[in-house]
């Protein structure tokens, strides 16, 4: 049994892990802060470091190789990330770093790509042909498997479906469009969104939890008042429903899908969420599509992107996991 | 070289064409009224009948198979149309009934992935990998062909691009859901937007063309006045540009794709349509994503679907045109 180094490069944090080929365990999952302000040498390093260190959880294991799930867009065959706002990286051959530091081969992908194959090979979406997830965190990523295998596209940007235009004269959304799904379902938009209600004179206790500024109130804290039964953050929830089960109801009417795999910290909602977001995508998705797909939270929080960034380095060495 | 018969059939046209397998021909190319109404039975002879003719076009060449697109819901598998509205049809058993009626072997797949392959084939999307189509008449169905393949999701429904939200609250479309891209810009969609301004007052020579009569305005006669310089006209058509560019430019972030294909009657529209929409899905859609994605009207018109399924027979039989 050969093992693979998974890494999932974030924006906030780094998560690596030791993954054997055949998908029966990880070990060694290991997080550290990117702190992508201290320039691309150092993030390099430590995360040559932080897959040493996992490496070392999986002693006297053959290891083959290296897969690395990275903010895009990226070019899947150069391994070169082209740009990356967040990590502040432009034509960074992130593949072939990494590869050197540790002296294996590696492969690059597209994190949300990586947290949906992650998902469709050990989670939610486990033996079904066509999977089509969204990552909603910070922004909603998205990533598109058929026949079990990703879909990228003419130039490897293929899934962003965050940037599915759900209200066309709707809110401005970071990347220049207007009415994306990303501006009103991400975690930041969620918050906002419940933010303007206050502001516009909502009764909630939300203001409490956050000893009244409005700033620090995050979409946890809208879920985590939404289960202790706050009207107010319970109405800013079923509106995230309704938005998002447009969205998922495109998505279901275009791609047939057998699982639709929602990841991120929005699924920390739970039922408060999806059991709304499921009825909304009922009411607005054609039946024989609604009927056979499943909508689920992804069952590897923390680890889809690590799992799925191995599975793409094994799919591209052995042909297939 | 063998011919296949390709047959498209329509609510209101069943169109034929005897097709050579590798493409560079199609002879007796025929079309009659579907006319539903008269009942299964009689379609099915007037398409085995109109076949046939097409077929004496093609005197002497061996004919060795049919293709046969329809609308649907269907079973690409069992060749039997679930349900059509516009024909009246409950599981309606097509491929064997004509396949029987012709004494030849039939393929069936959705009438829109006919029109898309078709382009794909022969037409506007000659040679790439990926081309996402949309074809525009009564209603706006879409085709899906990744690496050369119609791709049908789960259960034969996936394409169901004319059924994406572009406003979550907005006009009811006939599937039931809200602000389908469908209830805005399909044929009669734009028909009912310009009369709506009409009624409300807009100046505008649109009245005169219809003696009046503002049931009589369609999306060409829009078009006409459009291009004859009417100013609520060419509004009507920007207003049609900018939310089938909100539609366009989703398809562009989610599919990558190298060619999107608009099929129907739209395209008559030409560039008063096609460069308001390239502007629009340019400030819409992600650089890297439009910078490889042509946007192109169908070349094929009348006969994409017959070319296309010709195709799906050819394929299915030989595994590759």
């Amino acid at each position: 049994m050969r093992y693979i180094v998974g890494i999932d490069v974030g924006g906030t944090n780094v998560v690596v892990g030791t993954v054997a080929q055949d998908g029966s365990e990880i070990l060694g999952v290991l997080s550290e802060s990117t702190n992508a302000e201290q320039g691309p040498d150092a993030v390099v390093e430590r995360i040559v470091t932080l897959a040493r260190a996992s490496m070392a959880h999986a002693a006297g294991k053959e290891i083959a190789g290296v897969g690395i799930g990275s903010p895009g867009p990226l070019n899947t065959k150069t391994g070169i990330v082209i740009l990356t706002p967040n990590l502040g990286w432009v034509n960074m051959p992130l593949r072939d770093r990494v590869s050197a530091g540790l002296g294996l081969p590696a492969t690059l992908d597209n994190d949300a790509n990586c947290a949906v194959l992650g998902e469709w090979w050990r989670g939610a979406a486990r033996g079904v042909p066509h999977v089509v997830g969204l990552t909603i965190g910070t922004g909603i990523g998205g990533g598109i498997v058929l026949d079990g295998e990703i879909y990228h596209g003419a130039s490897d940007i293929a899934g962003e479906i965050g940037h599915m235009t759900i209200d066309s004269t709707g809110r401005r959304c970071k990347c220049g469009n207007y009415g994306c799904l990303e501006a009103y379902a991400s975690g930041p938009a969620i918050a906002a969104r419940a933010v303007e209600g206050l502001q516009s004179g909502a009764d909630s206790a939300l203001p409490d939890r956050v000893s009244g500024d409005l700033a620090k109130i995050t979409a946890q804290v809208v879920y985590d008042a939404a289960h202790d039964g706050d009207a107010y953050a319970l109405e800013v929830v079923y509106e995230t429903a309704r938005l998002l089960g447009a969205g998922v109801a495109s998505i279901i009417n275009i791609f047939n899908p057998n699982v639709v795999v929602i990841c991120g910290g929005v699924t920390r909602a739970g039922d408060t969420l999806f059991l709304p977001l499921r009825n909304e995508v009922k009411r607005r998705a054609f039946k024989p599509a609604v009927d056979v797909c499943r909508i689920l939270p992804g069952e590897l929080p923390g680890t889809a992107g690590v799992w799925g960034a191995a599975a793409v380095f094994i799919k591209r060495t052995w042909g297939r996991v």
